[in-house]
């Protein structure tokens, strides 16, 4: 089977039609209308067999996380997903797997209304990379730069749930039946907060995904704006299923560095913050007020009520 | 050094600038303006260590050649390039390595007056992946299903020379000291045909890149447009160089079967041919009319003169 086919087979002719689509897989290139008035924003993601995934990962799972990440990112820009392109690099053909990638792929991608557009197949050591492609009305993207002394620091959802999943699936951590299906949920099916995501485009002042963990993202925004900021990590929101099966120490850990929540990490205001819970109730997606920007640039500052909270970041370092 | 640290230094401040750039690396995405009543064009080119190159590539002309091809797409499609997005996947981290491809990179997209704005650094096997955007006046996209019956077939430049550049490096053959620098810069250091792609908009039928050989990409256009061709293989357009240093039989098998040389195919109807030379002349490409479309569907027939010209293609099978 050559490249050609395989790529019809599984990619080509599946999932949604946007009608902002003239042209699709199968020409040198995708042709696509971004929106007169909108800019277009374009993230990137690599998933690398070994380093940011099992060899024995259920591809299915594979395929969705791999979408959700990357329009997690669209998310945290307040953009709309749009289009997706899809760079996969096998070490053989295996059919019965990339159907079931392919099928994971498919499915969350139609959730986003989002379409797959083009790509590459080539052989080699198993990866994965996926860009993705939102718009936004011109000048209302959500980027890192925009906290200011002052603004109150929010998150969506918990922390530390896909943290513990993944302790889960590595079999070091043993949690009651109850919760399993929760965490395990949380770790291999993330949701990507695309339509909190535009309703934060006119009230927050910065925003990102959590990706790395708080601890380890946050400092992205404060070097970014060029402000502080102190969370007191008492608030941070924990899901009863973390609580339960986690020491306190241990559930603050993976709140603060667990990585792969997806959670939205944004600023807001003083004179906007009223109106946020009104805006966001219709989302379904409960957030968390954790702390506030300050003025020492780059400063992290963590507290327990009104307590210092010492604590040392353990995140992912790619080299 | 983290991952940050690493795209900063490498990635985030080399190149052109360009001011439709609202935002470029350091957020969760870039921000692009393209321009109203223009449609984007995206490609997706993965090149694979071991695969696509050997392992002791000068990884300058690796930076040049990965921009090279996906631009190449975007020329293939009559668009103007913009931006690029490179998903990098390292083994280790050798910095050495990596500012001679940056600097191969950036040189030759800044020729192409392209901005890097993104991507994503893994660590793994080595394997770029890169993504060209590229703007073209909405519903002028050159795609590889217009060509028409009576439609001549064109090629641009030279064909073999990269193929017999690969077979320098991999000594399997020996060229006369005066056409080793030509035969070496096709091959490593290929260019794009982008002014000429542009320039083909309004007169093109159809078009592509070729990329895996004049015998192995015809068929594309045929099958998107259904209708076959007929070829010269006369009328094939060899360098000097080519000519000098292979049999007659090899230079045509490289010129039919040898990858790599970007030189842009495409066909032209009987009414827009007049305007052709005159067209095209200020580019300095040469072109070469080498056959004609006719109604057999899917059939690529090869003639040499008047007479039936026997051969089979041995393209790339990526599996």
């Amino acid at each position: 089977m050559g490249e050609f086919d395989l790529i019809a087979k599984y990619f080509a002719h599946a999932g949604v039609k946007r009608a902002d689509t003239t042209l699709s897989v199968g020409d040198d290139g995708a042709v696509l209308q971004v929106r007169d008035g909108y800019d277009l924003v374009v993230t990137t993601d690599t998933m690398v067999c070994g380093t940011h995934f099992f060899p024995d990962v259920d591809p299915r799972a594979l395929g969705h996380k791999l979408v959700t990440v990357n329009i997690s990112d669209l998310a945290a820009m307040g953009a709309e997903p749009s289009w997706l392109s899809l760079a996969i690099t096998l070490p053989a053909l295996d059919e019965a797997w990339l159907a079931e990638f392919a099928a994971g792929l498919h499915e969350t991608a139609d959730y986003y209304n989002c379409q797959l557009v083009g790509g590459d197949t080539t052989r080699g050591p198993l990866s994965l990379t996926m860009m993705a492609k939102g718009q936004v009305p011109r000048g209302k993207a959500i980027t890192r730069s925009g906290a200011k002394v002052g603004d109150y620091v929010y998150v969506t959802g918990t922390l530390g749930d896909a943290a513990l999943g993944l302790r889960l699936v590595q079999g070091v951590h043993e949690v009651s039946k109850k919760h399993q299906g929760h965490l395990l949920q949380r770790f291999h099916y993330p949701a990507a907060r695309v339509a909190l995501g535009q309703a934060l485009r006119h009230t927050a002042s910065s925003a990102m995904d959590i990706s790395d963990g708080l601890a380890g993202d946050l400092p992205h925004i404060l070097k970014r704006s060029g402000v502080g900021a102190y969370i007191d990590v008492n608030r941070l929101p924990l899901s009863q299923a973390l609580k339960d099966s986690c020491e306190p120490a241990l559930a603050l850990q993976l709140a603060l560095s667990g990585g792969e929540d997806y959670e939205l990490l944004f600023t807001v205001p003083e004179n906007r913050r009223g109106s946020l819970d009104v805006l966001l109730s219709p989302y379904g997606v409960p957030i968390t007020c954790i702390g506030r920007i300050t003025g020492v640039a780059g400063k992290l500052e963590l507290k327990a009520g009104e307590q210092p909270f010492t604590y040392q970041h353990q995140g992912f370092q790619h080299f």
